[in-house]
Parts: C-alpha cells; structure tokens; sequence
C-alpha cells in the first residue's frame, strides 16, 4: 500500500477509502512478527479503530491529516500508553497525550504505535535498546541510525505514512539517511515538547519522518504550535521566501569532510552537490571548523548533565536497569561542575559568534547526513566511537539553532541509502523542505525501502 | 565645580574651559586624601595630563565627551594602569583600554581613575573590599552600595562627570539610589565586556552612573557599539520612540514590597509613584511573584559558579588573599554540578516565560532601588542578610534580558538619597533614560551628594 500522504488522501477525498478500511488493511499487512524490532507498543486494531472511528462525521477536506497513520518514537506520550523511553522500568503511562501528539491527532492522523529507540534518546545507532537492535530497512545486518530507529523504519518499511522522532544531537537526522527519507529537524521550539521524556531539554526537538519533503511540509504545518505549558517553545517567524530560482550553499573544504574510511561515500556527496547545482546551487567551500569545534563541545562538554538531570532519580535508584552503555554515557555527566558547565557555554557562545558568519555568504549549508554506516555487529564491538562518528554532521545543529533536512540523494551499491543534510538558520524549515522537494522531484522520488516485499501491495 | 556633562560642554564650546585646565582644577580639588576610600588607583596630574593634551588639536564640537572626565571601576581596564578586581594580589596591568573605555577615550573622555569595588564584582553594599569600605557620599556612617561603590561615590563627590560600573545583580543601581545618581543598566550586550575581569559572564554588563538622565544618555550613545571580539556583544536595535503622552507602569501587590523593616521607604516610594502618575503615568499593580523567584534563582542558584570559573585557578591558588566574606560566597559554589545548573535553567526559562507576560499589560516596571539602606557597622555585623536583602529588587533584572534606570526621586530625613528603578525589555535604555529624564525635570534635578562641601566649589 502506497501510504505517502498526498495519495492517500486522493483516496479518502474521492471516497475511495474509510480511515477504518486503511486502520484493518494496515493492521494486517503490518502482522504480528516485528523482526526488525520496530515497536515497542504497536496499537492492536481495536486500539487503532477508536481513532480511525473519531473521524466518522468528519469530513476529509476539513482535516489536513485525515486518517493518516503515523508512529510515534516511544519517548513521546500517546494517552492511556505507556512511554518506556526504551526503557521498562522506566514506563510510566500518561493520561494525555503530547501536544504535538494531541495536533496531529486533531488534525485526522491515527497514531500507529510506539517506536523503539535508543534508550532514553541517547545514541545515533538504533542499537541502545533492551527491546533489541532496531534494523535498517534495506538490510538488516546494518544499523537503522537512532536514536529514532523504530520511527524511521516504521515509515520505510511502509507501516506508518510518517513518524515523530526526537533529535537532540542527530537523532531525526542520521535514521532518515540510513533508511532513505526525509527527516525534518525543525527549528527549535517550533514544536512543542511538552509530553517528551527530556534528552537535552536546552536543545531537544520533535522531529518528523516523512517519505516526501511535501509530506513533511504537510505534517509539520499541523505539527507546529506554540504552546504556553512549554518554556522552550517558540513562535514561528512569518514563513521565508521559498527558495530562489539560484541559491548559494557551503560545502565544507575536502580536509574537513569526514567518512571513516567509506569508500563509496565521497563519490555519493559529490554527486548529491552536483544534483543541487543542477537546480540552480552555487557551491562555496566554507570554514567548517568552527561547526565541528560546537559539535565536539556538545559531545565531551557538560550536556550530558541534562539526560543525567532528566532521569536523575531513576538512576540513582535503579542503574542497573539501564541499558550498560548508556548508563556509561549517562553516568559520565556526575564528572561536571557548574563551573566547568558554564566554561563550556562560553565557548559556545564564541563559537556561535563564529559560525554566524558563515549566513553573510551563503543560503544554506550541504553535508553528508552521515560520513558512513555501520553493521550492528561493528556498532556492538565499538558502540561509542561508531556513534560518535555518526554524530559528525549533526551534533553542532541544535547547539547554533539551525533548522535541517536529511534529504535522501543515493544508493551505495550494497543498495543502503545515502542521503545529504542542508541546514539553515532557525525558521527557514520550508525553504529547506522546498529544496528537498526539488532534489527529490529531480532524482525521481525514491521512497522509503521500496524493495522490501511489504511496499508491493 | 559643575561636572555636569551639558555645563562642561558649554564652557568648552565657547572656549571658556580648556581640557587642561580642568584635569589641573580636578587633581587640585579632589586632593591627596581619600577618606572615603573611593579609589584603588587615582590618576596623577601627569597621567591625567597625557589624556588631555590629546585633546590639544581637536575641536570640542567634534567629540561629544572632549574634556569629560570620568571614573571607572577597578574591574574594566585602563591601558597602562592595574587592573586589581579588589584584590591586589590578582592584579594585572593590561596593554590595552577595555573596549568601552576606548570608546570613551576615543570620544573625548578623560580618565580620573580606577575605582573602589566589592572584590570581584561580589556584593551590594561596598564593604567587601581589602581597600576598604566605602562610604556613602552623604553620610560616612551609611554604606555607598556596591559592588560599583567607589564609581558611584566619585561622581556624586564631584570628581568626575560620569563613571563606568559594572552590573551583573543590581551593582550598577543599588549604588546609584545610595549617593543621588542616575544609574544606568544598559541592555545585555549593548557595552561590551571585553577588557572586563568576569563576574557571571552569561549577566555582566557595563553600567554607567551619571549626574543626570541626559548626560548619562550622551555616555550610552558613545559607550555602545558592536564588539566582534565579545561573543556577548550585541547589536542595538533600532531605538523605540520616545515616551509616550500616557504610558503604563506595574507596580508590586503590596505584600510583594518588602522595606526590611525601614520606617521612611514606604512612603518614599509612594511619593515617587505619584511623581510617575504625574507625569501621565497610569499604574497597574502587577503579580511580582515570578521576578522575585527568578532573583532568588541568582541569589541561591548556580551562577555563582560563573563568579567561581573566572578566577578558579587565582582561587585555588592564593585562597587566603581573598576577603573573607567573598572567598566564601565564590568558594561556595563547588558544590553545584552541571545537573543542578541545567535544572536551574530550566527554572529560569519557565520564568521568564512568566514574567513576559506583564509586558502585554504595562510599559515599564517601576520598583524601590532598594529597600533599605544600611550603616556600614550593620553590614559588617550581617554580611550576607544584608546584601541579600539589597537585591530584592534587582537581581532578577538581567537572567530576564531587561534595560534598568535608578533614578533619584527623594531623601529621607537623615538627608540620605531614595530612589526607584524603572525596567523594562531589552533595548528600552533610551526611553527609560527619557522617562527619567522627565522626573529630574520634574523634581528639580537633585544632583550627587550636593551637601558635601567639595560640590561648593
């Protein structure tokens, strides 16, 4: 079943197909194995049906999302289930839902499940979780990205039109790449995270997984909201322009691209820039230092403290329930001080200074979402080195308030996805989903897994 | 003689006064002694002279302070001469003028010398310093305020047009209601800190105490401007219109006022609410609860880690060189990890959610400076209480990003000074300078310490 949302609600608009048709067809194509450990609550049919039968008297043409399935990482609150944070003993159930939960569903969208993830938000690798390694896609010797595994296979695998994540430090970024979707990081405080279990509550953002940039542009309008409850939301800015017919983009100088000793992936970047200068782009080589220099600092400074801050009781009481190499990154945080805390704001502070300049010169900013991919099996023998190269790209993105868009661009030719991440300023979110619209206009809309068995009904 | 920037520029303008002869009238009037201990390193003759022959060749009507002298607080450089921070055994001398004071010098303003502080920027009350402490400029029994005393003290004895504080919790407004002063808290970010020795760098800022609204509006227009060097540097935004016919102003509920048992201040301030409704004012009472939790947030919170990271190694190595009362404030806060400073920003960022509120309903917020005023010997006997005490009302002023005038509104019958001080956002400096301009107008311009016979010149 084609689940893109433009096309299903071609259906429900023509009366070709019920919220409570889709609810069954899905439950049944989805079935009751889970072997790339996707779910950690996937709703049962009668679940789904009280939703799919809220939207009886409604009319599709008045709910942008109407009957849309979306699933919804499990560090997120659904009302009346549990939020485990990948963590069991954890769980707690909320009575209400998250705000951006609770738009989306106002908005028509019939939430599919709870997703696994990297423990409690920690991880790029999908890995980190007790309810097993979450797997990739195409292949399932290879990591799905995290910390937002389930969220993202979940919609490649064609289970769910789109999903909420949550990317803090890369999380919305790195499985989008690796499962070949749009992954929208938006602006911080655009979405509210009231209802969030906290990575980072300075830097945390809802994300969206989309299998179009149009997708993600429809879920977010619905998605977005500024909410009262939560200190850290912000109101949107007015909308910028969309894109330019020529527009301008750095591209980091070739010394301080990184790919871990992947072989196909420079080729695939250079094609990804060579696609955006076919639709108008005008590349620069940009210092990138001072970005790597803010994403080392969110890596070996002081903000661990906020995931140890978000779960402090809990792991002072039941530390041994928590997943061991988290608990080793968690635990990492008693050794900063105040001191050392505010030490490492100020060099943000100068670092932002820094890397504000880089706007005087260029609309957007264009890297590889991820340098490489890893097997499972290497991220088990070397969990924290994999994922912190997998944070390369990504960490310093919330640290400079940037907005950004995996955007899927290639294939290696094992057949994993390869995809570039642009970023921009706070609050240019639709025109960067405008350019990923036109890249993926231009390549031909590959979606998703679209070669597993499950997206040929 | 009249330092007030407005006369002296008279007199320069028409050639009456030439910058020479008014550094050898002030090194002559100001004299040997300093009871008060209002400097740390007072300028000589000679060294005062090396500025004014600067000024031999250029046309007064060019440079908008040409010939003013003023005061800066010995924790803002000044090339050539110690900068001590209250502490000789910390002393540096810089190569070259803080930012702000370049500014000023660049303008035509000539240094007097550097002033008396609380060690370190730490304190409200004027007697935490090694130089001893010191005195208020209308009674000698009663403290200055501080951590900006000898700065304050200086202007308001006559010895320099305008000063340079600095004010990271109410240090810039506490000494300006003690000794009859206007005293200016620019907006975060609009007086550079580069050249500053640190108190809590995320808060610092650069104030200016001055005898009257306008000449502390001609020190803003020269002092301000754009630092790339400074990361806390900000640009200035367009400035906002000038007072209204009619404004509005909150005021506290009544048992939100807290005068610590000072019989004259209450109805002091009343007085001076009716001034403002006078002048078209119209007053809300406001819910002043969240300003008073985000004050105590500064008082009981981590920043005070900020105070310790600027000068950990000098603290770890030479503890015993700090006074007393300091070493104990700063060295308290090891006991702050990175979780309890996260978790105290959370509080902050709820608060000022809060607080943003009022300004829907209100243009400025006009509270006492302080509630009370005490004698050194109190102080002395009470450290802490009382020093707590003095920033009931100013210590929330810049974790909520506002501009703050004091201005002098009355005395009590001792003939010590009371004044209030009016906030209001970010970027409000010149229409707060406005309004205060209005009462001086209104109440007759009363100026520094007017009493003192070295004013009767």
């Amino acid at each position: 079943m084609n689940l893109e949302i433009a096309h299903l609600r071609g259906l429900y608009l023509a009366g070709e197909l019920s919220p409570a048709d889709l609810v069954k067809q899905l439950d049944a194509d989805i079935g009751d194995q889970d072997p790339r450990n996707i779910w950690i609550h996937r709703l049962s049919l009668d679940e789904m049906m009280i939703y799919a039968n809220q939207l009886a008297n409604k009319n599709p043409a008045d709910l942008p999302l109407y009957g849309i399935p979306f699933a919804i990482k499990d560090n997120i609150d659904l009302a009346g289930i549990p939020t485990t944070a990948g963590c069991a003993e954890y769980a707690y159930t909320p009575e209400k839902s998250a705000f951006v939960v609770q738009q989306l569903i106002d908005a028509g969208a019939i939430p599919v499940g709870k997703t696994n993830l990297d423990q409690f938000a920690t991880g790029l690798v999908g890995t980190r979780s007790p309810y097993g390694a979450c797997q990739n896609s195409f292949d399932t010797a290879y990591i799905s990205g995290g910390s937002s595994s389930g969220s993202a296979v979940s919609v490649a695998s064609g289970m769910a039109s789109f999903s909420l994540g949550t990317d803090t430090a890369g999380s919305g970024r790195v499985p989008a790449a690796f499962n070949n979707l749009v992954g929208l990081k938006p602006s911080c405080g655009l979405l509210s995270t009231s209802g969030l279990v906290p990575a980072c509550r300075t830097l945390d953002c809802v994300s969206i997984f989309a299998l179009t940039a149009k997708d993600a542009e429809t879920v977010l309008a619905s998605a977005q909201g500024f909410d009262e409850e939560d200190a850290y939301s912000r109101k949107a800015l007015p909308a910028k322009a969309k894109l330019k017919p020529t527009f301008t983009f750095g591209v980091p100088k070739p010394d301080q691209l990184a790919f871990f000793d992947d072989l196909e992936t420079p080729g695939l970047f250079q094609d990804a820039i060579a696609q955006l200068k076919a639709l108008g782009g005008k590349a620069f080589e940009i210092d990138f230092e001072p970005f790597l220099a803010t994403a080392r600092l969110l890596y070996e400074g002081p903000w661990v403290a906020e995931r140890y801050a978000a779960i402090q009781a809990f792991f002072e009481a039941n530390a041994e329930a928590i997943f061991p190499v988290t608990r080793q990154i968690i635990g990492g945080a008693v050794k900063f001080s105040a001191a050392d805390t505010y030490r490492a704001m100020y060099k943000l502070k100068a670092m932002q200074r820094k890397c504000a300049g880089v706007w005087d010169d260029v609309d957007f900013i264009v890297t590889p979402t991820a340098g490489t991919i890893y097997k499972i099996d290497e991220v088990n023998a070397d969990p924290v080195r994999c994922n912190s190269n997998l944070g390369y790209y990504t960490n310093f993105m919330n640290l400079l308030d940037l907005s950004a868009v995996a955007i899927p661009t290639g294939f290696q030719k094992n057949g994993l996805p390869f995809g570039i991440t642009v970023c921009a300023p706070a609050f240019s979110d639709v025109q960067l989903l405008d350019l990923a619209n036109q890249v993926q206009q231009n390549t031909g809309k590959t979606l998703g897994a679209t070669q597993l068995p499950f997206t040929q009904h």
